[in-house]
């Protein structure tokens, strides 16, 4: 059987999710799709809009047979740390390609890059060290040190301009640094650009785009075009029974309420929060009834509004750097859901894994993996839940 | 000038209390009414009904001149330290008097079980650690070890059963260990017992019991005989403002969320939490969607409900044992509010006390200051206000 993974957020699962998962199936000849998706707080440090079983039974219904969760720590982290978490559990599990999305759409200049990157990288981070001095956000200060590295027009290299193209060139990175057997290919994503809003007529939005539609109209009948039916029915019955998504302006009394319980010593503890930014995030804490505004007083040319966000996602769910700095290699494969394709996969490659398949949380005490069920928990009471514990109620899904 | 002092906590201020500083008054012939009064944490571990600066305004309607806020340190402390602040606070307001409520009504029993006490500590603190180690509460303890040391027949000791006469029984302490120069009184306590329910046809009931017909009713008619008009109108104004009064049951949600955030070892740091109680919170925070559910699950043979409370009040307000520890005696006097005639006994003997007195918070880092500071704003998100700083932002209240 050959296998195909992909790293993903699926926060919501929209069409162009739909059409990369055909394409990479297609493109590789796959027998099997493999989706590492993350839990309940993503990438960009927010809160998932709807909870991970939901997403894995959505994801299920169009096409991946397996879904493997992310761990917190990688899910949260910036992008190297994202891809290294995805790329070593798709080895673990025995993949032969990782397909990502691209602005590129092709996969020899991530490789080109990876090499320039490589060659020039004493350089290259004497440069972003500088850049980043003279007051140049970090992505900001990587991107330009690295625009002086490419020889005058050359083209082939990758433009590390565009977020899912910066994404991608992590996973190459990761696939090499790490010396896996899997290979990476790139499908080039169509219309929508990450960040960027619906557009009628189209079947194809972000998915920022979408989540702001749905959160702008209180309504789900603007998206449903861009959307598989079983991504609108989950999200349709998901409204009827909580009326809201998950979002930091829903969580923010929550998160309010934390920062300011914490002296400015401890929230500096927290994993991200660095160079005194904590009396900032106190002081706007004290100062904005809501997240945006919040948002607003705290965001600067130095943080990005990622960043802070991923800093007050780990205030909230209570992970400080100690623990990041202690989260290295992952140690087991969190299955959340899977097809009969994919339990078919399981049953023949599982003695080559190498990470043992954990399908009943109360089977491990790994800190990663206790790192998921706390999440789970405080995203759960914030969303107005009373379900505690869910990580051990809910088997994985089958369909 | 005499001037009389109290210590109390007008949770809220009813026609008992009204009796008392009338009397208080006249037994002692006081030009001037100091009420020592905690802020928006109880001696029982319990957020206050209404706001402090409420219950000050309530507190100069009905014969205080001068209210001066007890720290948190031992506002939330147990008897002994709660009266420790009472007592060195009106010492430093160079107060002739401290008056207290108690079933007793006399004073010589209080001063001879204090003798008593003193002459046969050793053996006391000995029987008591026997007794804890035999399983009983430290307040059943203490007093089934003094009990033994009466002798017999002798009806003139305090009975130390009765929560008044115990809070009664460290003033005197206090006055005599610090060698004081306040001089305790003792009014008796007529009709209600501290935590009796309400009873149709009287006028003075527990302030417990109080509460407790409020929050049943969700109204105040049933209350209306046992309160002062000022009390009445306060009352009614914050319920028309806020419409519900504070309480564990309505902090429940962020409480929960502060217990389910922490880790078993950071809930061990906060004061009062001992001998592994912190898994049993955590575990009944899991499970309890209410706060008495709750509670029901926490409680013990071994912990009373009010050393309960008093732990989750730290919880909440991030004070450690730490922070206890570094607490003793008090540096200042916060002045909450004051009628003319507390301005002219300020002016008058201001220059005499032994502590500054603090009217503007902006002027004081004090850490007993800053924690009150704290409280106050947790205290105010937990009600759904968006009022962040009132301490800086409120000036001694004055009528």
């Amino acid at each position: 059987m050959i296998a195909t993974g992909v790293v993903v957020e699926y926060n919501p699962f929209h069409n162009g999710h739909l059409y990369h998962i055909k394409q990479s199936k297609k493109h590789t000849d796959a027998d099997v799709m493999i989706a590492v998706m993350s839990g309940h707080f993503l990438q960009r440090g927010e809160p998932a809009f709807i909870d991970k079983w939901t997403r894995t039974k959505i994801a299920l219904a169009n096409g991946a047979d397996l879904v493997i969760e992310l761990p917190y720590s990688y899910a949260t982290a910036q992008a190297s740390d994202f891809a290294k978490g995805g790329v070593l559990l798709l080895e673990a599990l025995q993949c032969d390609f990782l397909s990502f999305g691209s602005e590129q759409g092709e996969i020899t200049p991530f490789l080109d890059t990876y090499k320039l990157l490589e060659d020039h990288n004493h350089e290259l981070q004497q440069n972003v060290k500088q850049l980043v001095q003279s007051g140049l956000s970090y992505p900001q200060a990587l991107n330009t040190a690295y625009q002086r590295l490419i020889p005058n027009n050359q083209l082939t290299y990758a433009d590390l301009t565009k977020p899912n193209n910066i994404l991608g060139y992590h996973y190459v990175e990761a696939v090499q640094k790490y010396h896996t057997n899997v290979k990476p290919i790139t499908i080039q994503r169509v219309q929508a650009g990450y960040h960027d809003a619906i557009q009628n007529g189209t079947t194809i939005a972000s998915a920022t785009g979408i989540r702001q539609a749905i959160q702008e109209h209180h309504s789900l009948q603007n998206v449903s075009s861009f959307l598989p039916k079983a991504t609108f029915h989950a999200l349709t019955e998901w409204y009827d029974e909580h009326h809201h998504f998950a979002s930091w302006e829903l969580f923010w009394p929550f998160l309010r309420f934390s920062i300011l319980r914490l002296s400015p010593k401890e929230i500096a503890s927290y994993a991200e929060v660095t160079e005194g930014i904590e009396f900032l995030i106190i002081q706007a804490a004290k100062e904005c009834p809501d997240f945006n505004g919040f948002m607003q007083k705290v965001k600067s040319k130095r943080y990005t509004w990622t960043r802070i966000q991923r800093m007050l996602t780990h205030i909230f769910t209570n992970f400080t750097w100690q623990q990041l700095k202690s989260s290295d290699l992952p140690n087991y494969i969190r299955l959340l859901g899977m097809t009969q394709n994919g339990q078919q996969y399981l049953s023949e490659r599982k003695k080559l894994f190498t990470l043992p398949v954990i399908s009943r949380a109360a089977s491990s005490n790994d800190p990663m993996l206790l790192q998921d069920i706390h999440a789970t928990d405080l995203y759960m009471l914030a969303l107005g839940k009373n379900k505690i514990g869910m990580d051990y109620k809910i088997p994985p899904i089958r369909i």
